[in-house]
């Protein structure tokens, strides 16, 4: 149930059309996730959010694809967003994270937050070979 | 300035001694920094804490130690650590993080939370093709 | 599905008798949502809730209507509370947010979200010019 | 450094010098700490914050003050409020925490965000037995 | 709907029996929840969360088991886990946790996150007598 | 002490120049602040944040520059931005949020946050009345 009208038919609009097309092109696929069809009630956010997705993941860079996604993914289970841990889980199986290789993300991450917490908890000060002078 | 008095000489304590004598042994080197230190004031935490980074984070697995530096640097930075995002920055960086990496952990981590928090305002249903049967 | 069970006739307290008719009255409206409803299993908790809700955002002040119940749905998104993203969203636009509102604080926050992020992740110090002194 | 100025003579007001007498007496010490000093900039949210705080905490209850004071220090903890931490472990050492039981805080919250995150990472669906109908 | 496939017949593994079997053990139930059910799919996972869970937990100590159920309860709020609120506000209640005393957890985990939002917006600067000295 | 070492010389490049003088430009002010110095470690990132700035918060729209910026602001508070909340708060002091309105934005963040945690915690289920019907 979401928070909001989607439009029902989102291509009537240009501006929708094109992104959508440019998801499809870009992707190999038909299929335009729900993200995509809700964010379509407003098409300058739309066109925004993709245009970002499209430059940071799915262009070619100094991290390949999986690590990319993992990341992605890390970042949405510690924000709990229901709908991103998803679709990323999806995403970075589709790219060939393993079973083992998702047990080991969640140990880190959980370990992580484990340890971020104790930090906070502890308030500890930064060791002096960590620092890097302003400028 | 942290919330605790960390212990004076921690390893006067045997069981504190022994988790340094292995951080030493597993890094290779002299230094132990502070989250340790002040760990130090409840040995039992300590211990289990070390362990746990050991096995996760310095044993040989599916997942190669720079990605899983740059996991641990993505959760402490959703979780604002202060201590953390310095000292895993300093920690990806000896792994191999090059600022380039850097700047594209940077750019998919605040793309993440630009989504998951889209994702959450809108409350998207989960697409049909992500769903997977409970058991 | 709650965490608690709600009382099924919470008028019979006069408690929360007297609070579910300030509510109506200050509403003009019969409907009283869910949210007090189950606070209801507390009395002391549910007249000090709505005391405060009615107080701050119920009392003429500085600031308009719409613009607190942007402020609020703003926060939840943030702490991705979907109760409150539902009612808070129907709250803005009882008060006139219109979807292109609704589209630009969706923009704001997400954007905030991203930048909030990337400052934290760079420790970036603070502006001399942004300076307070201390009393 | 504060993100507002504080007002220098906040007792001139007498809103605020009934709340900071009411805090003295309350506790019976003549120390008003700084959260109290910076809210009094809005004496109406001091008053308010005041009587929360004194209605919640200071008053005789079900659970005793030294639990009281550990679960407003472990929410601090998560939600990473630096002078919260500090505040909330003093006042906890004040009441009666024992080093080994702010070990033991720390043991709870730390393996609490661990199980938090592996659960929404994993999105388990919540038992039946666990489940309680609305009403 | 879980975002991954748990194991139908999880006990085949010898390691996650052996867990499993700690479980039951421990609690002296028959039950195991869907959060193990979930983690057998990584059974260096499954033991090591279930580990700490038990020392933690499980292991007489300086807290009392209510008090650290419901330490367990206020993260699990605040990080918002749908599972582990519905979960642990159960485990509360089989150790103890009366309705009354409910209140008056929530009473503090939302009068804390209340009082953290607003000592973080103004940046309150840390009392002198709060302060504990580095080593 | 940032996590990274800020380019010395940010405007000998021609990307990271051209974004600083837009920024110039655009707020008719030789100043530019922190973030964007840091920031300027990645061109890319750099100009895809500010673009998305200038975009949403500075261009004529149908919620006023003050709006926004509390908007920003309260976003901030509850990401626990440090800088951010520096920032912001005197972003918005600048466009015209006055003490009244600033304890106001106080008043309603951490009220948000409150009745947040309050139905995080209860799980409290959404009345039929704010459902929309998903696509």
């Amino acid at each position: 149930m979401a928070a909001i009208q989607a439009p029902e038919n989102p291509e009537e609009n240009p501006r929708v059309k094109a992104v959508f097309d440019d998801i499809r092109a870009t992707r190999g696929s038909d299929f335009v996730n729900n993200i995509w069809r809700y964010l379509a009630f407003d098409p300058a956010l739309l066109e925004r959010t993709w245009a970002e997705v499209k430059e940071v993941m799915a262009t070619p860079s100094a991290l390949d694809p999986l690590t990319k996604e993992m990341l992605y993914l890390a970042v949405s289970i510690i924000n709990n967003c229901e709908y991103c841990v998803h679709s990323h889980s999806a995403g970075a199986r589709a790219k060939g994270m393993t079973p083992e290789m998702h047990g080991e993300l969640l140990s880190i991450v959980s370990l992580a937050a484990k340890t971020n917490h104790l930090s906070n908890a502890l308030q500890v000060p930064v060791d002096d070979v960590f620092k890097i002078p302003d400028v």
